[in-house]
């Protein structure tokens, strides 16, 4: 006995292997936001497609299952382990770059990261973010540019690192004081900037949760190489979200979150001027809205 | 500054809109399970294509993110919302698809669902199954056979379904009997089966969560079609997992877990034999392993 004859099924009958992606998608009812449904059903398209190719079987499932549910369990006010695993599967920065196309020469964004905190003091420019007396000081200097190599005056620069543990101030608010190696920075007419910070470390993304135990599983490391922070914006100009990579860090070709890209690599080298043990020269070059 | 002079950059490179899967899965150690190795690297490339293909945006990448962290943390011992996500986008069904080809004439095999409970008694040929007494009794009876037609004998039936008012018995620990409408069969030479239970309702999957509220934006409503749930093994033959459905249900062309198959659709007639009111007349085929 079938339905056939009941005038109710739908036009692409019931659910079979063949016809997954349509039946799931047809019952999408035509009264809903547009750009959902089309999210939804490219999101099965692509989720179906998956368990086909790689044939998954019924255990492959359940262990799938238990990670998802695990990692949601995690979860805290204070920890995002799906952000930690759209991070390390590469999704954040495709998703970065999708939404951040800029004309060549301009600076390239990089993910935000979970660190940033809005509310940082300003600054005078060459003053010293670094409160905790940890680390190699390192200056940092260079221009806020538009892309004809003019300055940008007004452009607020705010900045952020770890200190010379591998540490955000956020993560250690019982050790660190508060701002520790953050500042803002107001640009004048000529467009410099320069404060003085640490050369930042390297360190691993919190790895003993489920997404640990997968870059494990995967023979993956958790770290991430050593970077500073910026968000860059002025009046006029696509808001810049990005980092500048310490160029001799071992974890540069293999960042576990995929931030790095080639422009952003800085130099960092020595200074010897006073305590200041390095100095890293970097233009930041920001793109007008189109 | 690039690390290309340093001979560390990988092959394929940085991290670029253009070679995202192909560098994050580079990454994928040489010393893994090939088997994990080969379904992440597919999961990353059909994830990377999704958020390309849609040009998914920062706040879409948001939205997703809490959807995933609210269904993790509603999830408890008996509740398993990950589970409602895979079977309302029909991944739950596909895998029981890909993992249950059988051949020609052999009944199709549909969802286990989240109720099954092992142990229930094992009753004799033709007894009653329903314990509260609720419900349009019904006969359900058939055979046992194989491919060539032939009785199975000694085949073990694990029937279960709701009770009227549209809940398992493990729904209403404090308000049903235990194990009403379970049972267990076994058949004799003849592979003749019977039991009386009642003409299954349909009923809503639990939709007040994370997944009922994107059922509802996607315009979706939640229910299950009326089904009778059935286990059927016998030495030698192919474990089947099935449901037989209710001809006349109004949700059978819509089932929010997309478990109906043509060939499981069984009839349900009146009967007016004492208090029983239908009779329902299905045949399992099952087939022996290759």
């Amino acid at each position: 006995m079938t339905s056939d004859t009941s005038g109710k099924a739908p036009a692409t009958g019931y659910f079979t292997e063949d016809n997954s992606v349509e039946v799931v998608n047809a019952r999408i009812g035509g009264n809903v936001d547009a750009r959902l449904a089309t999210v939804l059903a490219c999101l099965v398209k692509h989720l179906h497609t998956f368990a086909q190719e790689i044939e998954l079987t019924q255990e492959e499932w359940e262990l799938g299952i238990g990670f998802l549910t695990r990692t949601g369990q995690i979860c805290t006010r204070e920890r995002q382990e799906f952000i930690l695993l759209s991070d390390t599967l590469g999704l954040s920065m495709l998703v970065d770059a999708i939404n951040n196309r800029r004309p060549n020469g301009a600076t390239e964004n990089t993910v935000l990261g979970p660190f940033h905190v809005e509310g940082a003091p300003v600054r005078a420019m060459g003053e010293r973010i670094t409160l905790d007396g940890k680390g190699d000081s390192c200056l940092f200097l260079g221009r806020v540019l538009d892309l004809d190599g003019n300055p940008v005056e007004g452009a607020r620069i705010d900045v952020w690192s770890d200190n010379a543990d591998g540490y955000y101030d956020v993560q250690q608010p019982n050790i660190q004081p508060k701002w520790n190696n953050r500042g803002v920075f107001v640009t004048g007419p000529d467009g410099h900037y320069s404060f003085i910070g640490i050369k930042p470390v390297s360190y691993p993304i919190p790895d003993d949760g489920p997404v640990g135990k997968m870059l494990d599983q995967l023979g993956r490391h958790p770290y991430r190489p050593a970077h500073m922070h910026y968000i860059v914006q002025a009046q006029g100009y696509q808001k810049l979200v990005t980092h500048t990579f310490v160029g001799d860090d071992p974890y540069l070709d293999s960042d576990t979150v995929f931030g790095v890209k080639k422009t952003l690599v800085a130099p960092f080298e020595p200074a010897a001027d006073g305590d200041i043990l390095w100095r890293s020269d970097f233009d930041f070059v920001l793109a007008r809205f189109e």
